[in-house]
């Protein structure tokens, strides 16, 4: 069996979530279209990288991700750094002819995605950008319906998702709220995902018509290094900084198939966790999803019989997508872990296969045109087409 | 106690609820503020009329609504009939003298319902519009939540009013799809309540930007005049004729505090029946209604203890508004009624004690305006100003 | 069309419930089997009648009972009063040849309830009791279900009524915690509308087997004779009584059929309102019902396609049982007092046409003798046949 | 920092799931109190041994468990095989000197734990039974909440564990349908998890009355070895064998210390994947959890404000038990995988600090006591004592 050596650039939360599936996904989907080995590790320092090899099980560590990116042992590189080093990271990936498994969002601008979505074509490299939430096996059903046709013609999709760890004015100044590191706020950071859905569910965007705003104008500036998303408080005293980027989305879509949407993303909606939801009307059915309660998919049939006419909950499990490969019964538990699982298994074979995979750079520069058109649609506070966007 | 003698015209299910809340406010709310008589009741013509009679317990019939209105016992006019003759039925009612209670929405157009609004203010008598969904106890609840300043500064609100009735292109071309007898379709027929409900938790509206679909371009021409919302099918060899109103609207809002909001409204959503729903963020605080389950309402509350912060469902009872008068306990049942039965009691209240009701005339027209400013962003595509609009 | 004169005897929030349907009900139910007419009304004094009368619309007042029995203008007698006097009410009107509604729990005991249907029974008058919750049309939609057999054989039943109105310790000594006034605790007063509903949905009982306690022993005692449902409080210094009634059941049942059972009620349960709720296993499906819900009936069925079997969460409307009087789309609105009017129409129905009603004074007397053994059970801490019980 | 080696026996579902905690602990909990190392596995073949071993990530493979438990170079034994055999095993591996995790039920019968627990118990070995899911982190923080006092003196408890796979007739005779190799049916395998719950957050049992149901009585005789949870379905000429242990299981409860409560426990609930539910009403608060939504916990407190009082749900993340190791936001995804990660870890934690865990043998072996005792009053059909069972 295939061993696919990988190098990881970054040590945070996302390190952790991606390298439980490379450590595991072949427990659950065998024979695995290929072993993954988690090969070798690179932080911003020697001390901070073998503090991650260590803990996440990986065989070397590197101090300069350069080094990583060029060792010859390596054959994937995944990239889970702050958004403002994709670029530079995954294009001299593509240079070294490595795969490159990619977090979202993909770069900070479109331009910044193109660079990248034609240095991994150049180079003739296997590419995925990491937008796991469409991986849950809820999404992959409701996709299933609509290809089936079981939901009829798309009207309009309406997504959101919050979460509130930012609503806190003493949350600090971390590089999520930084335009120059994050490239965008709520949207790159979270909107993007329900983006991804949409386009994965529906189909692409003609145009989006925004309302964006930050709530809160400056924070305090953070004093560690660590991304601890709003679970560390700073004191009255600490000096402040400026916010530069969205606090909070709010857009519709006029899509090209002539369905409408709208999306709302915020990180300031007190008691909403990680609420990404979507609801889809069609004419002959409807779906909704929400990922808090993810292993449920909510449908509705319009040629039910029209005394047991409603939308049915239905758990995941060996009888849904990806079932055979995870948990022997519904409800058993998918989690955060899961999702990664699944797209390591798809990456891999991707890479065996060489048939390609989705989300790849392309719809990662998709997605970050239509980001860059939300953003100049908010200023002119009229609607951009997203062909306008290069 | 003073009796106020109600003349009623109309007799569909809209006649139903609100001779209900005449025949059952003194029960509640008691002692009254004034007892209800049911004294006479109109319709298209008098064999009807005097079936309404009947069925809903006035002491008159009347085939001609002008004789009811100008009938010198009665000194409340309920107009319960489809929206192109409100206008004419409430300003003959102001000129003779009546008080007024006309259903949602006011009027077809912003400039119709400010004649009616010009007519009783000129007249001097009470009125009000039978925005009812506002005065669900939980609504209450979530204003009472907002006054008390308990979520703090609001920054967004989103809505829906979502049915599916109409998603069956056999339905009939009843008059809620007509454009001379409406004056729009899912927008003043459903979206007009949490437009409402918009303008009363959060404030003026701006600006909108709107989008407006009509899905189903055309309809079997309706065989009676009953309104059936969608029960009654036609057969496939039923003449059709055009559907001149908005099956969908989905729009932005500038409130004019500097909150931002959405509304989604349709009629065409399989497995959706009666979803009006509302999420507000606030700086300390969450709120979420349904009101397919209306007993509830849930809020978050951000100075909730950081292992017990999360929505409680509260269900409305003595302990909330209007609860004195309503069940003694929480969950005995709100229902449609119990909406009708809290408005009348408010309006007979407003008559005998002068000091005026919301909704009145001029929310009806404020929410016209605002009605008219979203069929013209939709159009135009842009952002409308609701000052733009008379 | 036939009017029936209606005696009430009571005046507190069942009066209310009772009053508004026999207001209303032929507004939903036209054209009415009868119109009922609201025509005296007594209660324990002729002030509380008079005011009685006036609040709800009724003609005359009496100050005893027992000339309202005998008032020979009256057709049916409605008893909402404390369940200690049911009987010898109840027993009066039959021989007075009165049709009869009863509240529920029909007597205090199986004995008491016996004498009432031999009197009903020997007076050949119409009989029924009030236990309204099973006509939610989604209980009814259950049982429809059911009979036609769409989740075959039914395995087990799952029931609950959970309030926490008496969980607080200062919550009054009311009638309905003493055994000579009220019969038993939360059994008769709550549980017995569970296990009505077992009986309507599943069959009848062989025997049960109980846990019955008392949590609170001793409460402050009453000032006034109102029955608040623990929203009025006590000081700490008022006189203590002894509650001599259950807080709680938790019985299991075999039904004859050989399914078996189990059924929870208490007062007590802080956060949990009026949580009426049953889950059915049948061998082709289940049904899920929870009363705070009640606009929705959730049914799974067995031989739904694999990847779309899961809880269906059905509206009740025009399309279900009752529809047709209600309200023209599902969601609109059930409350309790929608549970009453339907009460009322079937009532009427069975003094007009003289078929009989369920549930009886017959339905009436089962349950008291369930309830029995419940206590009985209880006591001696085993199972308990019904048949036991006389 | 320490290694422990571990040596797996069984390679179905359980050893996956267990397998991924070893693997991935680490990742978690850092520095983790020890590393576990996938040394060995053992199952019923060679082949089938080493196939497990390459594909859950082990070092060597044993066709035979008895040379596995005698391998010098393991620290721990993991049993994940049916139960029939873990008495045998967990013994030996006591003897050897092995620290050992088995899963549940411990075992077959009370006498079969109680030898268990005696051979650990004089090896001086730490153990520990795999009750997985009171880890789940809304379960412990239900258990902080009641040891914090914040839900007052606990009354009653309501459980539930329903699953639907059984539910069709034509789902083979599975090991888990045999009493000699399984002891119980619905009893041992799904509803100790609820006991052990049960335990552990109200405390020790004092007594219970059950009724046991075995619903389909013979099944078709499974052709493979593999235990595919009912999805393998069988073909109508397959030969039947008879089932004799339980469907169902429904059961009330004498707490020690005078709570009482209810179980009730099938896997042929149409609908029901996993639904591990209980409610727990206690004087100041109550609390509800549903596992298939296990992100969430429902509490509700007696002392909030009379105006906001309700269930909340909270999503548990950072801020509860277990969260600083797991993800950085609530809902971010519990799986089933992360039940068995810090399971992992306190049993790692309890071998390298010596103070023992928590569910240990004495707690199988009263759980044990527990399900004879459910069984033998099923069977006399009355109360029976725990102290009555050895």
């Amino acid at each position: 069996m295939k061993h696919l050596n990988v190098g990881l650039i970054g040590g945070g939360f996302m390190a952790k979530a991606h390298s439980l599936a490379y450590a595991t996904m072949p427990m659950f989907f065998w024979p695995a279209p290929a072993i993954p080995v988690r090969k070798a590790v690179a932080d911003v320092n020697l001390e901070l990288a073998i503090d991650a090899k260590n803990r996440l099980g990986y065989e070397k560590a590197y101090g300069d991700w350069r080094e990583l990116v060029n060792d010859p042992e390596i054959d994937v590189i995944d990239i889970v750094t702050p958004n403002h080093v994709h670029a530079e990271m995954a294009i001299a990936a593509a240079k070294a002819g490595k795969h490159i498994l990619c977090e979202k969002p993909l770069a900070r601008t479109a331009k910044e995605a193109k660079m990248m979505l034609d240095a991994v074509q150049a180079a003739g490299v296997v590419h995925m950008v990491a937008f796991n939430y469409r991986r849950t096996p809820a999404v992959e059903l409701a996709k299933k319906f609509i290809q089936e046709g079981r939901i009829g013609k798309i009207l309009s999709f309406r997504g959101t998702y919050l979460q509130d760890w930012s609503a806190d004015p003493a949350s600090p100044l971390s590089w999520r709220f930084k335009k120059d590191v994050a490239g965008s706020g709520a949207l790159g950071d979270i909107a993007a995902h329900v983006i991804d859905m949409a386009r994965y569910l529906v189909g692409e965007f003609e145009s989006v018509n925004a309302l964006v705003k930050t709530w809160i104008p400056e924070r305090p500036i953070q004093q560690s290094g660590v991304d601890k998303l709003g679970t560390v408080k700073s004191s009255d005293d600490t000096p402040k900084g400026v916010v530069d980027v969205d606090d909070e989305v709010n857009f519709m879509i006029h899509f090209e198939s002539g369905a409408i949407g709208s999306i709302e993303s915020t990180r300031n909606a007190h008691g909403r966790n990680n609420y990404i939801t979507f609801e889809i009307h069609g004419e002959k059915g409807s779906i909704f999803f929400n990922y808090e309660r993810r292993d449920e998919l909510q449908v509705c049939f319009a040629d039910d019989p029209v005394d047991a006419k409603g939308f049915r909950t239905i758990y995941t499990g060996p009888a849904h997508p990806y079932g055979e490969g995870l948990w022997p019964i519904p409800a058993l538990g998918i989690g955060y872990s899961e999702t990664k699982i699944v797209e390591c298994y798809d990456f891999m074979k991707a890479i065996v296969d060489g048939n390609g995979v989705s989300p790849d750079f392309n719809d990662g520069y998709q997605i970050a045109r239509i980001c860059d058109a939300v953003l100049e649609s908010g200023t002119r506070q009229e609607w951009v087409k997203i062909s306008w966007i290069e």
